[in-house]
């Protein structure tokens, strides 16, 4: 595909950077996000896929007791993280948030090999970025995240299949994390596509893992298998794929049954020696819409894109190899 | 056994937090103490167990050599850590941080099964809530632990049977913590009971480990095996059983022969970089005190003691399990 | 040897803490840097071994692609760093910093069974101590390393053979780290000599390992061999020795293709969570310094020296050993 040096739909980040200093910086994040919306024949290939789980509810909320709830994402096939998702999200934190008897919150996938994974690059960004800020006063994406994690309710990611992107930080702003052993695939790939993680791994990997494993996950940018991610503390534990329902369910039940002072004091205390600022998330955030802007990001993911990503399985379950072959293209 | 709503020395929380709003906090702390006191056939029974050893030191102190010294716990049958504890432990504090040749020192214990576990709910808290605040300005628990740590004298834990409550807390302020592989079990009950815990783990838990296997180990109040304790950090490492008191007596030896002074001044800078502040440390304290208060920790204290908490080694030795029975009662 | 109380080149720590109060700081410190000269027997002995490499660099830097350069250490037999190492170290550091395309940079050595180690004991340090201060106004040595943490650039150690002192420090300022599992020996061994580590492990290790961990590696300064390196996180990972260099390579050159300013602009943010500050490193360094100016210290580098440091394989290969040594001497 040709960039195209014009204002259409369609125009390319050349476009952008060549007229960016004219324009304000609302007006410029909103051509940043046209500029994501990719080749039309992708597009419209990508939106079919989409459209079949356009209107349904992606997030599901099931309280399985008022004290033990379950948040099963279901976004057929890839479990993508689109504009659409944000608001269906934020309804189940602000419940979470609200409810006076809910103590544990796991979050799980209904779709197989997919936790949730990256950004949805088709639909506009606008329809996102263009949202208010949360009660934090960050982008409503990370809003959510730090919210989740300042919850007096105790929130665990069971992991099966690949939590990559916003899957990974949404896990990593879960209270904790197991995963499948054989199953879950971890990764922040956002450097192999010439973009800054932008939902807080720079802030939450290193006081997880420390400084080197961190780094190597983030500048690596590949895929973490589930050995891998126990032994780094990416996650608490990783299980045999058969034993991970139960335990998770076993631990989710046993904290249900405990006392919800007890438990949202506790946590009050490890939030105040482990959680790291609004600001250094929020900063974190600013630094990857200044990556989405920059023409080596905007030419990654058009390369993506052909290759696939959002449409061809083996793209979106090898997403660290396929960033290992951009450079040579 | 009914709660009693009346002045009487075997009160329950009910009448402390019907009459808590014409109390002052120092009264209303010596009631809660006292709601602590138990049903006196237990407390009958409970200091039956507790007299055997009440004149007798529980905290024994060896000097293996001017620089090597060996802190030894024996308080049969479960090493309860009890008011009376608390001078006793002070002692060896103080003479710790004014001997000018001590360079390590071990703690240990002598019964079986138990290295040091929670605080003894059967007599009267005052004893111990009525000491007056250590140098530090936390009270004498918190404060002989922040000390500990700050020392420039080396500390290890040699943990053989269960390290729970104030066990694992002194543990976790000691510079480092060996566990047998098959002997050990670490917990933090607390929250299984209704109660924050109060010596400091909230603070130093996700330091060591990271905050998602911090939260797993306080909200989950389970009990860690020697396995799960070394893949999580929670100690420096798990041993054979049998090569435990070798290995612990070869480094404590060995440092023993080191130069005071570096040692010293090493981990002052190792300090600075990773001991919580001593607000910090107090804050849980407060937590701790303030959880002690609610009908929920009184009531499952009082259902806890009924099932044969400090008298029945089925109870004591399977905390974790039994924790999780109590919302069924 | 007899320590002779006079001002020739070779006198010994007494001399120099009998007079400490007539000279100034800056004196102490020269007197302090010749004192470490060590007797003039071993001095020659081991000066011929190093003048063979006197004249020749002992840090190579290979610029494989423009993107990923290889720093390879070479100063046979033990990769001794001494005060000749360090303005070529910073040349390479400089460079690093200066040059625009590159990404990655990996260090490992030319020479068998050594990474890199300790300091060197036979020159005066007078050459390296009479160094200006770097741009962050630290020591040069520190200074190098606290520029290499920052630097937007990638870095890696590959190690194999010992790591001690500048070794593990070099190690530790990388970005990652990762180890023969049968060839790589880590250690801080300072405190087994009665000095302060200089380099920056007090404000590292707690940091990557937790408090307990890092206290036992620095207090213990014991070598610590590739299996528990992992376990402890003081490397990412221990790969099995054949598999070591193509590991490393893998990864360099998958980062040396990614986006430059995706890599920085993420590590920054990793680095804001992560890294200590300059005036922590500072005082690491002032503590070692002054270690070095103890009769203590004296005594036992003396001891060392006479025993064959620096030039006797068995010491130098097994210096965990040796430092328990000399307490019986």
């Amino acid at each position: 595909m040709n960039i195209k040096h014009n204002g259409g739909s369609n125009h390319g980040l050349n476009f952008l950077i060549g007229t960016s200093k004219f324009l304000s910086a609302a007006a410029l994040l909103m051509l940043a996000v046209l500029a994501l919306s990719g080749p039309s024949a992708i597009l419209a290939k990508a939106e079919g896929t989409q459209k079949a789980n356009g209107n349904q509810s992606q997030v599901k909320l099931e309280k399985r007791t008022p004290t033990y709830w379950r948040v099963t994402i279901n976004n057929p096939p890839f479990n993508i993280f689109g504009p659409e998702t944000i608001p269906q999200f934020e309804k189940v934190i602000s419940a979470i948030e609200s409810d006076d008897n809910v103590k544990v919150v796991v979050f799980d996938s209904a779709v197989p090999d997919f936790f949730l994974t990256h950004y949805n690059f088709t639909p506009p960004l606008a329809e996102s970025t263009g949202l208010a800020s949360g009660p934090t006063g960050l982008h409503p994406l990370p809003d959510m995240l730090v919210r989740l994690s300042k919850s007096p309710v105790v929130s665990i990611s069971l992991i099966r299949g690949r939590a990559t992107g916003v899957g990974s930080e949404l896990a990593l702003a879960s209270d904790m994390r197991f995963a499948s052993r054989e199953k879950a695939i971890l990764s922040q790939w956002e450097v192999g596509a010439a973009l800054v993680p932008g939902g807080g791994p720079m802030a939450r990997l290193p006081r997880l893992m420390g400084r080197g494993r961190a780094l190597e996950v983030l500048l690596g940018s590949n895929d973490v298998d589930g050995d891998l991610a126990e032994k780094y503390g990416y996650v608490n534990r990783s299980l045999p794929d058969d034993e991970l329902d139960k335990f998770v369910d076993a631990l989710a039940t046993r904290i249900s049954g405990f006392d919800r002072q007890a438990i949202a004091d506790t946590k009050r205390l490890v939030d105040f020696a482990s959680l790291p600022s609004d600001p250094e998330i929020g900063a974190g955030w600013d630094a990857f819409i200044t990556s989405v802007q920059r023409p080596a990001a905007q030419a990654n993911i058009k390369k993506l894109m052909e290759m696939g990503l959002q449409t061809n399985p083996d793209i979106e379950g090898r997403l660290g190899y396929y960033t290992e072959t951009l450079q040579e293209k």
